[in-house]
């Protein structure tokens, strides 16, 4: 299944399927139940999905939003492909490095990413988004797989300067409508194996980061294990779990993005999520 | 005014009014239209809590909640006194340095934190949190006091190992039931001058931070326009403006928290936020 949330043209939001290029409005069905596809993952409500009848929308005639507009929890992981842990000149690590991002900061698929007027260093940043399903805490490696809802790609796009003001990230991490996710929730079970899937993140049509998933430093089932032992994970949240090498800040001469780019994040057999970048007015 | 959120005897959730040693349940009369106090700051209505009718409950008759138990945001200010600065050997800073806590880490006064399981360094943090009202982005420094509801006692309580696994300070200051923020929100009215107060925190009585809130590196309103330049502060969110020298770290030999220890922050005119430790079951 792909799961989607929206806009629909008159404003409202709701969440629905993904039918061949079209969406299937589950909300108006299903709201009564569930007010959001937070709260159908929540109630492990997936199937009544399936079955709900609703009206077949065309993904033009809708504003797409991030998939779970509302979550509890983003932890997003840093520095945890080899390739970008070279550039910026540090060690394989132990431990995942993890800060978070509030969900004002994140859009959904073709919504324009905000360059603030704060800053001329706006960078891209391609990664797999791991959402939850069952929640748990202290949950063991070997269980991890069990907890996860599905797959969307991510882009934590970054304000530079501000996220080395001070060793902590999140102020360059959190400028509202600085990142995306979408364009939809991939469940598993569409999915052979996630790690085999080769992500790459393109601007303006110009691939600028290209891994498989596999080469991340620490992996899907040790984050969920770590970021369970510090909070309960629940239903919707989302992990972000790090960004390749090939971001803007480590390129000769740097790429940073500005109005009228547009930035691609595509994992194969996940999704394409595509954003176009305007100046805070 | 003095605002707080408790849980009544039979369980559900209230907010209301500190009215001499007693509670005001202001729930009763204004649930219908407000869901929680953030909903009241959202609305501006303080005004509606001193005029509701309501029971006045004895305070050891309720459950204490953090005042604001579902804010948006937690921001939370590293390394903010000179005091702790020198502590940790670092040079004064330019600029904020920000991680953010989940509200499932933060509990009312007289709950009992939780010492987890995976770590013996528990540590304390005695601060100044502040409560914004008017919602804002790009808050200038000179009307930053008009954005504050209120002050309270904070205890951003670290797990220090963890704090420093990686240069990301979340996982250290996220672990479940580990913070607390009360007894109650002070309006600013109420405070003359919040620079010229002194906050103390003790372990078991004795005093191990110490400080006068004017020895801030960083101010208020340096803090409050720097978050807002980032993303738009909404009613209800809680800052947590840094801590002093003297936390159990530093400390020789370092000072953690055990079961059955007592903890409390005391900031003159705010307030007395204590919570007992317990091992996590």
């Amino acid at each position: 299944m792909r799961l989607v949330s929206f806009r629909r043209s008159d404003g409202t939001a709701s969440f629905g399927l993904i039918e061949g290029d079209r969406i299937k409005d589950c909300g108006a069905a299903l709201a009564g139940r569930y007010a959001d596809l937070r709260a159908v993952l929540a109630a492990d409500a997936l199937p009544e999905l399936a079955a709900a009848k609703g009206p077949v929308l065309a993904m033009d005639a809708v504003e797409m939003l991030s998939p779970v507009p509302n979550p509890d929890k983003i932890l997003c992981i840093g520095l945890n492909y080899l390739s970008h842990i070279k550039e910026t000149g540090r060690e394989k690590p132990k431990y995942p490095s993890i800060f978070t991002r509030y969900p004002s900061s994140v859009l959904g698929h073709e919504a324009r990413l905000i360059r603030p007027r704060a800053s001329e260093k706006f960078d891209y940043e391609g990664e797999l988004a791991v959402i939850i399903g069952k929640p748990g805490r202290h949950i063991p490696e070997a269980e991890a797989w069990d907890h996860i809802a599905g797959y969307a790609c991510f882009n934590d796009g970054s304000i530079r300067d501000y996220q080395v003001h001070t060793s902590q990230f999140w102020p360059g991490k959190s400028f509202d409508d600085t990142g995306s996710m979408g364009p939809w929730i991939v469940t598993p079970d569409e999915i052979a194996d996630i790690g085999a899937a080769r992500l790459e993140t393109r601007v303006n049509g110009q691939k600028v980061q290209d891994t498989l998933i596999n080469d991340l430093a620490i992996t899907i089932p040790e984050i969920i294990a770590y970021c369970s032992t510090v909070t309960r994970l629940l239903p919707g949240d989302i992990i972000a779990t790090g960004t390749p090498g090939g971001v803007g800040r480590f390129r000769e001469p740097p790429l940073y993005l500005k109005a009228g780019d547009v930035c691609e994040v595509e994992i194969a057999g996940v999704g394409l999520l595509r954003n176009g970048v305007i100046d805070e007015a």
